[in-house]
């Protein structure tokens, strides 16, 4: 008899038609002999109509009085849920964050978890009790209510598989698992059997929405498995996420990932000399910009480029922080490119072979896709591109990387 | 500077613009030097939602997890109501029951109050804020969520009232206080300066549902001063409900009550010997039916006639039980009216002066409305009529005993 953590998304339990498909789909698992804790959001939409509120009542609202609104969302849901249960004779309790508690610091509307306390999880599992956590939700060590940030019921999921040493945790979602590049733009996409956690990391990160980053780096901190499947058809089989084994390394690419929403500055002719990074990325970040690849290139007169990306909603304010800093950085101007796209070949494989990098460049120069950035780390190689070539970048490389006679290929194919 | 707990009914938080209007008032108030307690209902709609949600789920919904579905409406409700006040420059901090905690007994759907700690909420008064308490929930010993049953947010308002000390519990609602009868079905009705604990219980019990019933006894009970008010308009003086005073004394009818909703039933012929109650009313109470009036006629000949009202809702269940009884009774048949309507006339002066009674029946007659039940109490007398002269039995009540010139009439004029 295995302990097992459901995690159901806003979609999953968006009506009471789904809440009853999900309840039945519960109650299976519990007949088969599994001791069940499921994790739930709030039914799809609630969490915005919630915020939406907030919203006409002021431009700022209160970070705790928010999270005491939108907390409501997923008490709703468990409690559906647990009725469903009990209607169809399979016993269920819900609990709420500040019933088991759920521990976490008190920054509102985006707190950390600092520990689960299970008794009240392992008394209703003994006493033959489905459990439905409300997810998203924690408490700070006043009791006030807090929220771990949005998508953040997946983080309840992970963390309540870990404190509890559950067997798997596994996230049920609209789509059936996790794909080597979006379907709906490379038609040739497949479903991966298994991925590692830094892959996954590098494709949460990367704007593959299917797992939340921080649930995938708790989920490898605590080596909690994790399998991604659809909550519309139990028959199946989806993705694990898990630790590498020898039989990922045979892969050398596992998915080649968009991200369509990056804007592009470049801070031309700037003085070369120390300290002009932190000059120009210390007002960026103080402003909150999340800034994504950067590139310097020196130069041969003491003066050097700086090109970066951000996301575009970002794109004006960071403008408008580095033209008030051209002088002071003794910069010939800034130019921005509003539409670019990144694309980002990921694999655990690319670590032991070398040429990744290389044979991007030649599939893109034969489909006459100019680069205009690269970077790289360790399993992952990101290009921009103009943001028309996007999708075909996309495409071309998930093709001559991830079409199935081209992947397990060694060295020797590059 | 006086401490004043106010409560905000469904309607009177059941819009963003609402919640603006409430948000302004009570930081008036907060401004003219008060300390400020705000308990508030579910935002009007939202509890109906909610168990329509369960309802869509099974017949009888788990109790436990009910309340956990609907608690969540006073959640929102406070958390909004204090984001206003917060964007307007009045600190507010909402409190949820498990936060107090508002200890309550473990009968879900209907929790008593056992106990409200207050520690938190002088805490918060010190440091110059408004607390918003979430109406109509509580949580018992194991830390499990109840509610306190329909309406009973004027019961938090009241029970915090009196854990507070408050100098008055002021109740805002749709109506701008007690009146003598319903408007509108009397003209001529009249809104009460002041009513006394009792007259406002026998009027609650007799369907003016200005106030919840259990409020009041627990008004009465800790001598907690209430104050009916509008929400839509700060200037309407409302009606203080509080201990008689001498004043009071004066008025021999403070109103005329209607219930429309009843049914009667009379078990004809039963033999008369002792336990016969017991023996009819007994499966009755089992099955949760509310009885209100009782007649048993003595008979000469060892038979009686045994007569009861019950709301029109029970009448079909009352029907059945009963007559799954006539046999064992010894009884000759069952007769009911679907439709009857209780007039109730209601005051604490009728103690000191008799002929009330007298004086209710000569107004009927000469309305030619036949009376079919009578019961007396302290300071009420209720009549059943034919539902169809139940309006114009309360209207000729209300004017003969209501009018300018007929009140503060000593026993002369009886």
């Amino acid at each position: 008899m295995a302990l097992v953590v459901k995690k159901f998304g806003g979609t999953s339990v968006g009506s009471i038609d789904r809440i009853k498909k999900v309840a039945d789909h519960v109650a299976r698992a519990r007949a088969a002999g599994d001791d069940i804790v499921v994790v739930v959001s709030a039914m799809a939409g609630e969490t915005n109509r919630l915020f939406g509120l907030a919203g006409e009542l002021c431009e700022a609202p209160d970070a705790r009085e928010t999270d005491v609104l939108v907390a409501s969302g997923e008490q709703v849901s468990s409690a559906l849920l647990a009725i469903r249960l009990g209607a169809i004779g399979c016993p269920a309790v819900s609990l709420l964050a500040h019933q088991l508690p759920v521990h976490t610091d008190a920054h509102h509307g985006r707190a950390r978890i600092k520990g689960i306390e299970c008794r009240r999880v392992f008394d209703a599992l003994r006493s033959q009790r489905v459990v439905i956590i409300a997810g998203y939700q924690g408490v700070d060590e006043h009791g006030d209510v807090t929220t771990l940030g949005r998508g953040a019921s997946d983080l309840t999921a992970v963390a309540m598989a870990a404190a509890l040493k559950a067997s798997a945790c596994e996230i049920y979602t609209d789509v059936d698992g996790v794909y080597t590049a979006d379907p709906n733009i490379c038609p040739r996409a497949r479903k991966l059997k298994r991925v590692s956690y830094d892959e996954m990391l590098e494709m949460a990160g990367l704007g593959a929405k299917v797992l939340q980053l921080r649930s995938v780096e708790l989920a490898r901190r605590y080596n909690v498995p994790l399998v991604v499947r659809s909550s519309f058809d139990d028959e199946l089989e989806g993705t694990w996420v898990g630790q590498e084994d020898r039989s990922m390394e045979n892969v050398l690419v596992s998915g080649v990932a968009l991200d369509q929403n990056q804007s592009k500055l470049t801070i031309a002719g700037v003085e070369d000399r120390p300290g002009l990074a932190a000059r120009i990325f210390g007002p960026i970040a103080e402003a909150g910009i999340v800034v994504d690849m950067i590139i310097q290139n020196a130069s041969a007169d003491g003066r050097t480029d700086v090109t970066f990306t951000v996301g575009r909603s970002d794109l004006s304010r960071a403008l408008e922080l580095v033209r008030a800093l051209t002088s002071e950085v003794g910069a010939r101007g800034v130019r921005h490119e509003e539409q670019v796209a990144k694309v980002s070949v990921v694999g655990i494989g690319m670590r032991s072979h070398a040429g990744v990098a290389a044979k991007m460049f030649r599939v893109l120069a034969d489909e006459r896709v100019n680069i205009e950035m690269i970077a790289t780390s360790e399993i992952k190689v990101s290009i921009v591109v103009n943001a028309k070539y996007g999708e075909l970048a996309m495409r071309a490389l998930h093709d001559a990387f991830l079409s199935d006679d081209q992947n397990n290929a060694g060295p020797e194919t590059l």
